[in-house]
């Protein structure tokens, strides 16, 4: 210990030399996390936003160029024998006959090869604007977005426990995303905010997220109008030329596995890609229930679905931009409960990567799930186990990055701000190897030498600041002054700094007529019809 | 939540279905912390031990050619340039003379490719033997092995806090690693047992490695004649000839960074390497302090080092088997502490896992490292951002793999047992992809179809008791179950399975006649000396 009571001595001393003019100046460029962002969260200006995150690390590719060409042919079986359905939409039956599929009820069947060739069409990546343009993200190559959690019906803090969610507390999700610097989209339902009518909630959120952020956002799919009023909305926005040319909503379009798609899906899928707006066609399974418990069976069943939903995209509109998701979790034995960040939904995140980079289309998976009702060690282990495949594997579009508890079940506001704090970690990551000649250090090696020590070196002095990623969350200060700060564990100290951000939180500005326009046509539709709560 | 509602009752179904006879038979042979080592677990019968772990899955290169060969090329001129100093030990200088080195006082300069040529002999990959040959090793290859946490002077559980570690302490710590399914190794200073004479513990601690466990384990490094009695215990248990001859103890000689050997670890290593025993020649690098803070410097450091350590294994005792240690951490900017789960060190493991494959040795780093005070969501969190990489790049020897807590100041008795319920899912995962029949599950595709559920189907019964990794820590039960169990963190439910691991723990035989000769050597070589403290 005494060597690194002379360590801290000697920081102190060479921060303290450090001419002030020089610190806090980012000398590689690499964005994330750093002094800069910490400096500004403390002082409450807002914190230097990380553009989405453009990997200069190869993906991790595990399965092998066998097993890959095997799973996309027994997925071409699949379609071939057992077909897709395509569940009350009859022009969805006449679209497919016309492209060639054998039509048998609401049983699609598909020639081999067909729904492959049918996503040609398909970008292999594209930009999604944001209202401010500077925040605008490009999905697919070697790029990736992080999106909050979607779809809780609770939420949870520390003081208040586990609740249901309000619109209030949507707005908060909305604003912790707008402000933590590693997260780079707005995402979608942040939690279900259930003291809003069901069928008027759709407003609120898409005014939220156009209100409270400038990130780019999701739109609504509980129902094809609700989709048609969000994309009026962002035409209010956007203008709509704009909007017809180009993309500004993801919606996130899941398939009722197994091999099923319903009608209110087809319906918000028409919409979207119609107004060319993005589609994540995204197979939702729990192993052994909703598909084969083996993950190579699970692959070949949510590539053959996910093939015939990128497909029908492309026919309702070709060249519409589509996205391949993945979600798949294992079972509990105990519980029949869905169970993350074990070993097979791994596997499939990485195979199906590797299935989404063959076929050219950008992907979706992956997150920070956990299955953990508190933001404790099993939450951590979950999520990483999550997060890392994610970012290794090359996924493009990362709904659920942060905030995610118990299942899906719970947006957690602590866990929103320690799972931030892991992205930034990935986008640090993801910059790879500095191989310049300030990288490779050679002058320090040569000015230390044996036996001595580089605190007090030139290359030390010019690269420290920036040198390594500073977590928000970590506590590294001597267990004495840890237990003089009161012995507080990841998830109280998370539980303070979600509360001194949205303290800080200042409203990104908004064209005074973008908002009246907005609020005048959501008045206009909410009076336009009664409150439903079911 | 009614899907998952009838999920639970078909699964109840399926399982009360199945035969008994049929129970528990694992089906793909995947070993690791499935329900047979759960129900062990809680019987408290032994639990099945899993083998070390050998990788069905590529390592994950990130580092380019290009950047491997600049940082060969450099690390050359940090030999050749600045050169290695081997302090107070006349015959390793007499050694490198001998060699075709260059020796200037203490610093020794090398020939480019001198050290490079000097490792040719070190064994790819190499057996270390167990007293219970079922247990013995394979170090080296796509090989992975997890040993415990090294050197901490405190532990900690729940209940008692934080406290200054015993040789009771040792003993359990001992008996968690022979007992936890996923740990191959009993490792060495589990934790110093500083009730026990300075001077005297290694006797203590190499009797209980060989005692309470079969695992093979490691020696004692901090003196010459300590390494000495380990190597004379060895021979105890495996005979004069068989120890010198193969290799059944491993041993962690540091580098004393910057570019520095120091006499205490060099004598050691002479011992090791004479009787044939294993060498993991380590540079400990805290960067920005032992090392430039720029990854690409730290790895140029840590190979020229370890070239040099390594080539000297080989002076000693040609085709001595020998290791390429790399432990580096980043910088607290507050405090100066290492911090370890950043993305800094995860850059340098993977790339020294890959200068360690081209230059043809076994490689050790990583483990389940963190900074935090507690086994909470931090120290989760950097647990698993090192742990991952160190098995997706690939290393051979994992020291710290489980029980690491406060930057190693403390070995923590809970997480241990978290930590190896995270070996356990590395073993699964490093199992890869089961491309047979019954992994592709074609069948139950065809049998279940569109709509349907795949809960009752046969190839789902067939696979289901298998088919995913069950962890001991994570509670998946409903929150309403949760809530009536006492609503406890992962950090309490592990400190609960230590102690029932501790009470179900019974210690394996061993021949009498060698456990007297044990006794009766420690008792005398003890006796020889008076007790030290410091």
């Amino acid at each position: 210990m005494a060597r690194i009571a002379d360590i801290e001595a000697a920081l102190s001393a060479s921060d303290g030399n450090r001419p002030e003019g020089e610190r806090g100046r980012g000398r590689r460029g690499r964005g994330s996390g750093g002094a800069e962002a910490r400096r500004a969260l403390r002082s409450g200006q807002a914190a230097p936003k990380n553009r989405f995150i453009q990997r200069q690390i190869p993906p991790y590719e595990i399965l092998s160029e066998e097993g890959l060409a095997l799973i996309e042919q027994n997925a071409e079986t699949v379609l071939e024998e057992i077909g897709i359905e395509f569940r009350e939409d009859a022009e969805a039956l006449a679209l497919w006959k016309d492209a060639g599929a054998e039509v048998d009820g609401e049983r699609v069947r598909f020639p081999r090869g067909l729904c492959r060739k049918l996503c040609e069409t398909i970008p292999a990546s594209f930009t999604q604007h944001a209202r401010n343009p500077e925040r605008s993200v490009e999905i697919g190559g070697n790029n990736t977005v992080f999106a909050p959690v979607y779809g809780p019906p609770f939420v949870r803090d520390l003081e208040g426990g586990r609740r249901y969610a309000t619109i209030e507390d949507f707005r908060n999700f909305v604003k912790l995303a707008y402000m933590a610097p590693a997260m780079h989209h707005s995402g979608g339902t942040v939690c279900e905010p259930v003291d809003v009518p069901v069928n008027k909630r759709h407003f609120d959120m898409v005014y939220a997220h156009l209100r409270y952020s400038d990130l780019p956002f999701m739109g609504s799919v509980t129902a094809p109008e609700r989709a048609a009023d969000s994309v009026a909305m962002a035409k209010l926005v956007f203008g709509d030329d704009f909007v017809e040319t180009n993309t500004v909503m993801i919606n996130l379009i899941n398939a009722n596995s197994p091999m099923t798609f319903d009608a209110t899906m087809l319906g918000a899928l028409k919409v979207y890609a119609r107004h060319n707006q993005a589609c994540i066609v995204t197979p939702f399974i729990l192993s052994g229930a909703m598909a084969p418990v083996t993950p190579v069976g699970v692959m070949t069943q949510t590539l053959a679905e996910a093939l015939a939903g990128l497909a029908f995209t492309q026919l309702v509109r070709p060249g519409a931009p589509a996205v391949l998701g993945s979600f798949a979790s294992s079972m509990s034995m105990q519980s029949g409960a869905p169970t993350f960040g074990t070993p097979e939904p791994a596997l499939v995140l990485y195979g199906m990567a590797a299935l989404a980079r063959r076929l050219g289309v950008p992907f979706r998976s992956g997150g920070s799930l956990c299955g953990s009702k508190l933001p404790d060690a099993q939450a951590a282990h979950e999520s990483s186990q999550t997060l890392l495949p994610t970012v290794f594997g090359g996924v493009n579009y990362v709904l659920h990055a942060a905030g995610w508890l118990e299942g899906g079940l719970v947006s957690s506001y602590a866990k929103v701000v320690i799972d931030a704090d892991q992205l930034g970690m990935m986008q640090t990551f993801a910059g790879g190897y500095d191989l310049s000649e300030n990288g490779q250090a050679m002058d320090a090696l040569r000015e230390v030498g044996p036996g001595s020590h580089f605190l007090g070196c030139d290359h030390t002095r010019a690269n420290f600041e920036t040198a390594f990623y500073r977590s928000t969350i970590a506590d590294n200060n001597s267990f004495e002054q840890w237990e003089a700060e009161g012995a507080q564990d990841a998830y109280r100290r998370a539980n303070t700094l979600y509360k001194k951000m949205l303290a800080d939180y200042q409203v990104p500005a908004l064209d005074p007529a973008i908002d009246e326009a907005l609020t005048a046509f959501i008045a206009e539709r909410q009076d336009s019809m009664p409150d439903a709560f079911s």
